[in-house]
């Protein structure tokens, strides 16, 4: 695909080859995001990140992405304050609010409101969540992540064996990720979730017809062996109609260190899109595993600055200027790990 | 009146020479809003974008401005997160805020409450709409739309026709539009509106003095001929006692294709202040118009830009320094259209 | 101790060098904070400023603070938008919002909560006010507060005489002044209160330790003659198990014109930390005193601004920069008084 002045809507609009180049420009970001180096090729530029459903991660990852390439962010973090409660379309609200930015990242409750949305504006749309539907950007930070570790052990995508585990009925990030998943060779999924809360069958038998191996259980401990990542996922209560059911899930399946040690190779890494649940009864990633080196859920979410700066440069047409706009930083960066 | 360091507080405070000054400034704000050119003129003010009763269009414009100026936004977007629950004053929040910005946008739902805040402000203040009352800027462009307008098919506004549609009543934009309309010469206005939510009495006679032609009526379609503006407006629900009354007068007028074709003129200019509400009941603008050429609502909302940007400019005495500021841009800024 | 990379907490980690330098720090910020001077010091950095708890004032303060310096600020205002309500931890919070930001100012309702959030933040941390426990910069701001204005009296904070007036049981801004105090000789301090909402008992016993006089009294007309500075409070009705109880002391020890001349020296410096309560029945401070030369309540808050500058330049060791990295301003900047 061409990513100048382009909508990133679904994750089902990338070839390999767009992934390699999101994640190409994420690598070069790298000194800027750890505060080495300052651009300001977007300076002056107008992010409107207008998120009609809260998310706090979301929303200031994709801000301070366009920070730190330069820009503005122009913001709305509440659907109750905007004109769609006094009957506005997306239509109109998509003609208006492009006016006043170069890019949109938009999160929405709606299934389809993002795209619908797009198709009306006239910059460029990033979907940053259409309810339960997509959420690109987390896809693409997920899968980066998983090629940064992997790397790091001399392994890569092409391959690997990965166990997600949880509510993947519900988990609109394991539904993006198996779309991903979709465009390599040669992966064995193991998919551990209650009988109730399993994959959608359409996603498994994509997996299975792309020549991928699937395996659903419900023995978790049995599931975790021989995987190059166990990723993780909470109860999505939000999305349940009886928030009651809920509880019934809640706290079946968790990793903490002795199940780890007990069943994963010892390079497994550790996933989990966040936020995690900890609360007692759920708690599906122990904190006993805080400290573990395999642990990568907060390099996840540090990835996700990189990938987000990353569609950000290439949709606006910048990554080969982000370094000649550079300059060095003169005040304290220094990082406790 | 001497823009420098002036509060803008009611359309009543200008005179024609003022309002053709912002104009002529707007009009110099194009290649910035339209990103061919980026200004850093502003480059470490600071505006306070006070917003103590939501709206989310004019909040993100008046920000959007400022950023395309160069300057920083610090924003508040809710009355309940101030200390106007405490039992603060306007005057206190008034000291207070202004000694943290260059620049005060305010919005409040009370009536004169930000002409009371502006007198104990230290720097100077933009009405963003104090409830009912005034909202200055929208009144400007909406002026300046049908300025732009009128000129692109060789008309002005001395001895235009315009039509206003809707609640009236209730309608502030309508309110503001008229006074501005003072300063002009030999203008027909017809005023269609249900008989309970005409225009107040007090702004017609003021029309009526200045020698301008007012025509009140019910019958929609003989009010849309001949005028070279038709300004249609939403049933302002939420300024009614009882919100059950506006169901009452809701669709009852409403413009769509074959209403145009059928009775205004070939060059009439569509313009609305937005939201429009485009719920099946009232849809008092239909979609059906929407890729009109004479259809100026969303070119409405981007003159907002320029007129925010040039009142911005003028009060902070840099309308002169925005070019000397300014370079070209390096992303991608192609519109669609 | 040193500010490179450091948290701030609480006041007690300061000793008196450390408070000096803050202060030596925040007069420099004056050319700045008056827009005599800009400064991109901080250019590229980003600000995270944490609220999860409302407080315009201190959230707009500290975001102002940061863009005097050239940073960018990323806000988040409301904890119901934040991953906390599905359960997220602290840890998990402050590890992923670090990863976005370069200094994090946090306020939260829990008592300790951001020293919590500050050990796992990978970045410095200040405290933006945790319940009623600490708000390290309004202390500092009102200290700042007092030395100018002594100064400018040819006094200074050793040896003085305060009164502190009101809810002096929950009102944290006394118990952190006081704590600050500790540093200091030889002051007298009055604490007006009824008695049901005296100082604790722990507090003025460290402040007797130390060698201060303290008088506690329920005679307000007494308690306020012969002092340098009367630090007047609101009844903290948010911080009562019963808020009804809270109304039996609103309104019972008000300052007004009256009283401040009848009882007061002529160069009684007047102080609030702000919101006063201008309702009515509560009006501890009244309006009739605005135009009173001694009254620094908005120089307070002024004040807060230069005070959070330098914690931002010491702490991003910038301090010694910031006059490196500036420039002449362009713009109208003169202020009403």
């Amino acid at each position: 695909m061409d990513f100048r002045g382009a909508h990133i809507i679904s994750v089902k609009q990338f070839e390999r080859t767009d992934v390699d180049k999101v994640f190409q420009v994420a690598d070069n970001m790298e000194p800027y995001a750890h505060r080495k180096r300052v651009s300001n090729v977007l300076g002056g530029a107008i992010l409107g990140n207008m998120f009609f459903e809260p998310s706090t991660r979301t929303r200031v990852s994709f801000g301070c992405a366009f920070n730190l390439l330069g820009g503005h962010v122009r913001e709305t973090t509440d659907v109750k304050t905007s004109s769609i409660t006094k009957g506005e379309s997306l239509y109109d609200t998509a003609r208006v609010i492009s006016g006043y930015s170069d890019v949109i990242v938009m999160r929405h409750p709606k299934v389809a409101s993002v795209a619908e949305f797009a198709k009306a504006s006239r910059v460029p749309v990033i979907n940053g969540g259409d309810g339960p539907n997509e959420h690109p950007s987390q896809a693409l930070l997920d899968l980066y992540t998983i090629k940064k570790e992997l790397e790091s052990k001399q392994r890569k995508i092409d391959g690997m064996h990965i166990a997600m585990v949880g509510d993947l009925k519900h988990g609109r990030t394991v539904h993006s990720l198996s779309q991903l998943l979709l465009l390599y060779e040669d992966i064995k999924l193991t998919l551990i979730s209650p009988q109730e809360l399993r994959m959608p069958a359409a996603i498994v038998a994509e997996l299975q017809a792309n020549g991928h191996e699937v395996v659903e259980t419900e023995d978790m401990e049995a599931g975790l062996s021989d995987n190059d990542t166990v990723y993780l996922t909470r109860i999505q209560e939000e999305r349940f109609t009886n928030r009651l059911e809920a509880d019934i899930y809640r706290g079946r399946f968790r990793l903490n260190q002795a199940i780890y040690t007990r069943n994963c190779q010892p390079n497994t890494v550790i996933m989990h899109p966040l936020p995690r649940d900890s609360r007692e009864d759920a708690n599906e990633l122990d904190n006993d595993l805080n400290q573990h080196p395999n642990l990568a859920i907060f390099r996840q979410t540090d990835n996700g600055v990189l990938v987000r700066m990353a569609l950000f440069a290439l949709i606006l047409d910048v990554a080969d200027k982000v370094d000649q706009a550079a300059a060095d930083v003169g005040w304290y960066t220094e990082r406790r790990f």
